[in-house]
């Protein structure tokens, strides 16, 4: 595209006669607003809102900064030193940025290692021996220590499995193989269809005396790093081995077989239970100014897997939570409700984090309202996501169309994760400030969720997006 | 994001039912359909085309590859032999891909050439002297063949420029360092505003006896990579030499600048105009069962810049186009207007290839009703704009609901480009399929606009949208 001088003159002219009228005017009736519980934002204050938060916001990229600063410490797998200094840099960082409470929760969580990076080896008499890249799911028991040697079952199903039953799968390594479906629009979908293999392998190939697991990654795309993520055992049956391949391997091993199915597979991990150890959730607010006790929350999740220093998977939720207070105050705004950044730990691994945090005791005499959870990656926002009540929606429409002003196309019922559902169960609202995932489980869980993977701007937008949404929320309640 | 299976299960039981109801019943009737005129596309058709083109379209990502097609042929800067090697490329694959009919269309474009490439160097006796990163703007003329050394005017806006007049800007080269808005949410907002210093910055400077000018590249990255772009020349002043520079480098010489005003620079570039050659238009059709007459067009430009490959601007839009028209076809839609991709020349240095396009001896008896142009980049699509007419939106409703399955959550009034802009004023509706441009001008007119810039799933679901948004409107008509 060349030069193009497409600024819509009348939409500007307007918008700026608008912000003429109204920056003064819109900044008296916030401050007299401020305080207030009965008066509800008018679209043209919340438009003013949207703009300050948009000038500061976008100015400069601080989400991203918040991110780095994040993942410079490496990967944070729940109960490891890393996951703790973590907790030492966000609690650094809020106060830092003069939110008016900053303090931790503990989290009694599990703590597994990885130990020695793993060894994967396919062997067949027509192709010879080739390295794969595999890595234990998270949980898994390793191999014994010598490793352990098999034939190879590549299944695509779990009825597949049990159709062909311990005759066939008896002392072999279950191989699934089944890709995720490309023809979803929305990866979620096609995740959560590909994880089910990852997450109940184990047990479903055991219970026909498997005796380890090999996974496809759950990426659409075809490349060397292994996905990981977690995996539980089903009580009363054997915990074998589990790990993720990368899917370049998937599709050799899977041409190996079709050619040679004597084909055999070497495999040791030296992952281990540590048990459980004391971690922490870390908290920050801007406390309400008239109903303190009423909560608008926005978290993401501190821990991360051990691969990579997870700035996907959560660095950016954390940053854009964190982000979003520090613009509500350096915008001048006073929420009437309290707006908390909670930072879980642990979503990765059981989410004891966002159960930890909902069962606290501290949670007497709090009310949460709405707790949103941004845990989709860095992408540029979409949309809202919020709630379950088609009401709700025609309540908040002056939300909806100012977040228009910050690219958000959309607010629909939905929104929730892990770490807040304890929250909702409870009573909150659910919602998301809805990312572009298009590239997200490329990084997923892997070597390659790297800060250069997420864009310095997108995140920012989703940090502006989240802004206004807890605000307006904070101001009018539910 | 661990495991989540969020599938859910009665919209997908649903979408099932639905399908399975019309899959068969929805083909016959888009068979009876097929060269009827009368007749519109139900909700329900709409969406069995849907979900086969996504079903299709998704399976494989056939845009990117069309995509690494075109590029592999390097920079196709207008009147360059790669660009029409490109010519040669684009008619082999549609040819390939079994379209209707496939032809060229001659188009007398400029000829410019970079040269060797450019030096630029800045000194200061305060500093010492660095190397910076220039490349001559599109069009420039060239400094003396032994370069030019002069002193350097920092200026932001043309009234700044003319308050300082003659006396401080002749002999000098003035250095416009306006950095693009980057409190802007669209990106092309901000292109437009800064773009204006490279398009008319030399002759607003020759006319107070610049030298020279250096333009701040139009990105809203700091790095080492200069964007290029067209400039222009105001007839009856000295025409001299335009380079753009790269925003790290402009950075620094600002700094420079303050510390020590006498900080001089050198240039060196040695482009010339090689004068008017004949290039091409390609064009490719699936042609109308019943209107062969009224075209459906949809374009993107085959020319680019040549400091790369051109993946972005406009790689993608071109092979977007293609790719929809492989859909439409491969889904077995037979359309009962004239479905036709035109990949125009010389976007870039003037437009000749719209124009050419529109005025051709050709279009005699033809009826162009859309002309869509796809020259954002290859983002992930947002929407769909389309039209000047609020009335239209109310019409094509059922196509935005269904464009929802493919990902994309409006459709508004809008759209168009350059090269359609002819057909427009002859008449034609314009319309885009909008991509998410938040990354784009990292890339533009720069050494980093390369294949691997662009995701192939995100470049393939704009050719979803593109395919669906066509045989709509080749069905339905205007």
């Amino acid at each position: 595209m060349n030069q193009r001088f497409k600024t819509n003159s009348v939409l500007r002219i307007s918008l700026f006669l608008l912000l003429a009228s109204f920056c003064l005017s819109g900044q008296q009736l916030l401050a007299q607003e401020t305080g207030k519980s009965k008066n509800t934002l008018t679209e043209q204050q919340l438009t003013v809102v949207a703009d300050r938060i948009k000038s500061l916001g976008l100015a400069e990229e601080k989400a991203y900064e918040f991110l780095l600063r994040l993942t410079s410490v490496g990967g944070r797998l729940t109960g490891s030193p890393q996951a703790e200094e973590a907790v030492g840099q966000a609690v650094k960082l809020m106060k830092e940025l003069g939110l008016d409470r900053v303090w931790t929760e503990p989290v009694t969580v599990n703590r597994w290692v990885r130990g020695e990076k793993e060894i994967g080896l396919v062997k067949s008499r027509k192709f010879g021996q080739h390295k794969i890249n595999v890595a234990a799911l998270g949980n898994s028991r390793a191999t014994p220590g010598e490793g352990l040697e098999a034939g190879l079952v590549e299944v695509h199903s779990f009825p597949e499995l049990e159709k062909l039953g311990e005759k066939v799968i008896k002392g072999q390594v279950v191989f699934f193989n089944q890709p995720m479906d490309r023809t979803l629009i929305n990866p979620f979908a096609a995740y959560g269809q590909a994880a089910q293999f990852r997450v109940k392998g184990a047990s479903a190939a055991a219970k026909y005396g498997a005796v380890a697991v090999m996974v496809r990654s759950a990426t659409l795309r075809i490349d060397e790093h292994p996905h990981t993520g977690l995996m539980t055992y089903e009580s009363g049956l054997p915990e074998i081995p589990a790990v993720s391949v990368a899917t370049a391997d998937a599709e050799k091993i899977s041409r190996w077989l079709k050619e040679d199915p004597e084909t055999r597979v070497f495999l040791k991990t030296s992952c281990q239970q540590l048990g459980p150890v004391v971690s922490h959730n870390v908290i920050g607010e801007l406390t309400g100014a008239e109903y303190p006790e009423e909560i608008i929350l926005a978290g993401g999740h501190l821990d991360s897997w051990d691969l990579s220093p997870g700035a996907h998977d959560d660095a950016a939720g954390c940053a854009v939570a964190v982000e979003a207070l520090r613009l509500i105050k350096a915008c001048g705004l006073k929420p009437a409700r309290t707006i908390r950044a909670v930072l879980f730990m642990d979503e990765e691994f059981g989410g004891t984090g966002g159960r930890a945090y909902a069962s606290s005791p501290r949670r007497a005499g709090e009310k949460h309202l709405l707790a949103i959870e941004q845990d989709q990656g860095g992408g540029v926002p979409l949309g809202l996501a919020v709630g379950k009540n088609p009401e709700l929606l025609q309540k908040i429409s002056p939300l909806a169309r100012v977040l228009q002003q910050l690219g958000l196309h959309w607010v629909k019922n939905g929104g929730g994760g892990v770490d807040i559902s304890p929250l909702v169960e409870q009573g909150s609202l659910a919602g998301t400030i809805v990312p572009d995932a298009q590239r997200y489980f490329d990084f997923h869980h892997s070597a390659l969720d790297v800060p250069a993977a997420v864009h310095p701007r997108e995140l920012q937008l989703q940090a502006l997006a989240l802004a206004l949404t807890l605000y307006y929320f904070s101001q009018e309640g539910i």
